[in-house]
């Protein structure tokens, strides 16, 4: 039985979701409230074990098997932290989580959005964030905060993949039940504002 | 596109799976067949890898993130050794595949099998065996070998887990097509002359 609220950051890379995160456990902290702030995959033994796997060079590891893998990792995560978390009552804040994998795997990679969303409902064990907050800074300040400078064609191929992404992230945001996007250009204190707001709004 | 012929070889520890692959291994080589013989977890590296997370002790594996590390290393078998020797137009032998975790994980130790199900779907890219051999041998003679003594508690639950494993066999083998029965109570080489009619009989 979930009691505890359950809030999670998505989005790119550099997005300002650790900066968010953390003023985020110190705002409900102040507020008296019991809470863990938590990122995939989770930091359980077992999540580096795994991680370990996907990462190590040589090793061959087929999309598929690093889909598994990461839903293996998050399986643990989510039954080892989380839900005990939400079952004593603790609000978590968590950074990244199953929207992240529809945009890398999915969106990203090209492996097909209904695998990966079964697999996101297993590994959770159907645990779903009562607010998602997805941090998208538009291209343009991306790149002028010289991220992407087309010097290349890998670095082209690179901005062509985080733009399939944050397509993504737009279209999974309008699908998601309390799912908002925040926009990542604005200043960090603005930014904690909107999300102060939105909890509030969602009563989390 | 899949063009040799997939024989997977089912059944639970003790039952003479590894004996009657090898006879048949060597059988259809003397055919003149182009034939690969292999086992769960497939002998791969990474299978190797994800194999020892699980067997490690003092590291929390849940029973789902432990279902989904194991579909990890199915998916990498396939891909990696299957799938390509089937689309090269040779015959696999297999020794264990999806009905083993249906099986321990499903009937065994409880895990919804609608769940496997789809995690099997995903993990073999949708491969399904040409010809699935079940081999079962009868309670009584198992108890007769000695491996079931009920001397103590333990192995009284271990029968126990035995017997809904044996069920879940039996009821698997109604539902696949092109799966069998294999009695394994029989002489060795009595149930090969059945595997060879089998695989007469299937055109496989």
């Amino acid at each position: 039985m979930k009691k505890g609220k359950f809030i999670v950051l998505e989005g790119p890379d550099r997005c300002g979701k650790s900066t968010q995160a953390k003023l985020l456990l110190n705002y409900l902290i102040e507020q008296g409230r019991d809470v863990i702030l938590t990122r995939e995959p989770g930091g359980t033994p077992t999540a580096e074990r795994i991680r370990q796997i996907v990462l190590e060079p040589g090793l061959s590891v087929t999309p598929i098997t690093e889909l598994l893998l990461y839903e293996a990792s998050r399986a643990q995560h989510t039954q080892e932290k989380i839900l005990p978390a939400l079952q004593a009552g603790k609000t978590v804040v968590c950074e990244r989580y199953t929207m992240s994998t529809c945009a890398y795997q999915g969106y990203g990679r090209g492996i097909d959005l209904k695998i990966i969303d079964t697999l996101n409902r297993i590994a959770t064990l159907q645990t779903v964030p009562d607010l998602t907050l997805v941090f998208l800074m538009s291209d343009k300040y991306f790149t002028e905060r010289g991220e992407y400078l087309f010097s290349d064609r890998l670095e082209q191929e690179d901005l062509a993949f985080r733009k399939k992404m944050r397509q993504g992230y737009l279209e999974m945001i309008q699908r998601t039940p309390n799912a908002y996007l925040i926009d990542a250009d604005k200043n960090i204190s603005d930014i904690q504002t909107r999300v102060r707001e939105l909890l509030e709004k969602h009563q989390v």
